[in-house]
């Protein structure tokens, strides 16, 4: 398992208490796990930090004090880090290590924190740590999570690669008769046989007229000559996720389908060279939809132009329309963002066509993350 | 895929309308994804339910549209479900829902509603249903999600019966040599081609000393004679979650092997036997302890006896120790509850034995749902 090394962790918790800093608070309560393991290398399942501008507490329970004790010594230790092991239950533990920390202002993210939670913790801590203010904030980790630092890129550049060579190995699965599960199953053990530890989400396979779903779920379909078969899958590697769609044709393809996929391609390879530093995500979008537009698709392109990557299979930045509502993260992509370019056009009753690679955005534009034909495979 | 017939569906939703009443609340926000599957039969990903005593509205986007829809007419429909289409975000179009149904009091789940999304939510309803009055509750689908009806037993009962199935053949897959990944991936396979739709978590396969975590994620440790080696996999069949482990030995066992083996069974067997409809879930946690106790390995057990199986692989009841804080679930199981029971002793640097099997409570009793032996097999 490889890890981030130490000198990065510092790194991070240092944009971390800068964003703090901006807040006006003197500590950040971290509840969301991808942003725990983030800041620490932790690879569990229940933990939290409390992050203030000179101290990291770490509480976890007794399933994952080993994992975590393994890193101290090594050049993947978290820097600072002091482990407070639960005892009971996590959040009397949190409170009291909150009192013992003493901030006066205490960030906690509100978009990981439920109510319930909050309201035990906001009782709790005003009979333990009288004058302490919560105060809700949203992003500060996952705003420094965004751009990519040199570890993560080497990391998602090898899952890339792994999961494009995987794609190969798929598509000599791909046949007349297979069922759509008997597919998705060969597909997760080709992910895993490229040293994927999991597949990032459920695999996609959907054929003939089942395309037109874009979320489309395996079934006992069974892949018929002249169909066109949508393939989404995903792989995680070190605990990053990378995410690789390629529709292919059972046999030779109808004119319509290669029209259909022409056009796809087109606005994936629109959208893909939109991508450099500065530019808006709004605009990669657009770039993708005015190319289906173009082609008289525009209404068969119902979902966004692709989703940022990471410890997350979908996260910030989102490659979408810009919607009525100022959704906060920021508008422009910057070098070390790594997302995904996947349009589509569905066509209910019909079937439907995606394409998506991983890009990442680089100093000087934007560099393929995954490298597999775009063309439209006939098998 | 199965599904819920309309009438099971119906009580359903009776008794959630029920729990409302109790609260004093006219309309309940659901934005658990299991919750809104039980009340539903929905299976996607994303979607909101609101339930008034007389309606019941149903949101979700463009991907989910056509899933729900199918089921529209048929027997296993969601009967009165008032179908909204997401334009734009989910929680604008949930505004627009409540304001049309006009609570007076619209209780909503603590536990699944982040403190972010009800601040936002909280403005936008006192500037569009004023008077409105938002009310936090817990666990009132949960509630009656605890105790299984007659449609979710039948396909429990089917999904042990094919994971012990799974289970028999995963015997047949470990020697001496292969990695713990390795035998991770054909577990996995194994539960793939016994139906079930994904696995339910990370399969674990812990050998040697590593399985002195409980938690432990499989490795590239070659297993090796004389091996203890935990097994602990799970499936998702129609949606609901079962799950199941046996510790076993490569090649003949040692006698310390067959000590603990021996003390982690009776503990299993004296948990299992305290099953019977009101009985305290504590004093299940207890038999088992206390005859690991007897045995001087009292120290060595140091997580629950089980959880709950269903929509949620860890869900109530919760069988544990009870802890300083009382969690509010009810403490007496009932029949119809499902749940595992899966005791385990773990020595650092030495390893450890899991014997895990699911069980129903029922009238008379007990009933077990995984059938797999349960002595140790030296393979």
């Amino acid at each position: 398992m490889s890890l981030a090394p130490s000198d990065t962790l510092n790194q991070r918790h240092h944009q971390v208490r800068e964003a703090l800093a901006q807040e006006s608070a003197d500590a950040l309560l971290v509840t969301s796990i991808p942003n725990v393991a983030y800041l620490s290398n932790f690879d569990g399942s229940s933990a939290i930090v409390v992050l203030t501008p000179s101290r990291l507490a770490f509480i976890t329970d007794s399933r994952y004090v080993t994992s975590i004790e393994q890193t101290v010594g090594t050049a993947s230790e978290c820097p600072g880090l002091e482990l407070v092991r639960v005892k009971g239950a996590y959040d009397p533990t949190l409170v009291s290590v909150v009192t013992e920390l003493k901030p006066k202002r205490l960030a906690f993210e509100a978009a990981h924190l439920t109510v319930g939670r909050y309201q035990w913790l906001l009782k709790a801590l005003s009979n333990e740590a009288q004058g302490l203010e919560l105060h809700p904030t949203t992003g500060l980790v996952e705003g420094v999570r965004v751009v990519k630092d040199d570890y993560e890129l080497g990391v998602l550049r090898e899952a890339g690669r792994r999961l494009s060579r995987a794609a190969e190995c798929v598509f000599s699965d791909v046949r007349a008769g297979v069922t759509e599960r008997e597919l998705a199953l060969s597909i997760d053990i080709r992910i895993r046989e490229a040293g994927f530890d999991r597949t990032a989400f459920e695999t996609i396979v959907a054929s003939g007229p089942n395309a037109a779903l874009p979320h489309a779920r395996p079934t006992e379909r069974k892949l018929d000559e002249g169909d066109l078969v949508v393939l989404d899958f995903g792989g995680v590697y070190h605990s990053y996720c990378v995410d690789l769609t390629r529709t292919v044709a059972v046999g030779p393809a109808s004119p319509r389908s290669r029209e259909v996929h022409a056009a796809v391609l087109a606005a994936h390879d629109r959208a893909v060279a939109a991508v450099a530093p500065g530019r808006s995500r709004f605009a990669i979008d657009q770039a993708a939809r005015d190319r289906l537009a173009e082609a008289g698709m525009a209404e068969a392109f119902g979902h966004g132009t692709g989703h940022g990557l990471g410890l997350e299979v979908h996260e910030d930045p989102r490659i979408a329309r810009q919607g009525p509502e100022v959704d906060g993260s920021r508008e422009f992509v910057t070098a070390g963002m790594v997302f995904t370019i996947e349009p589509g056009a569905y066509f209910p009753g019909w079937g439907g066509v995606r394409i998506e690679d991983d890009v990442a955005v680089t100093d000087g534009g934007v560099e393929l993350l995954t490298d597999v034909t775009t063309e439209l495979v006939e098998l």
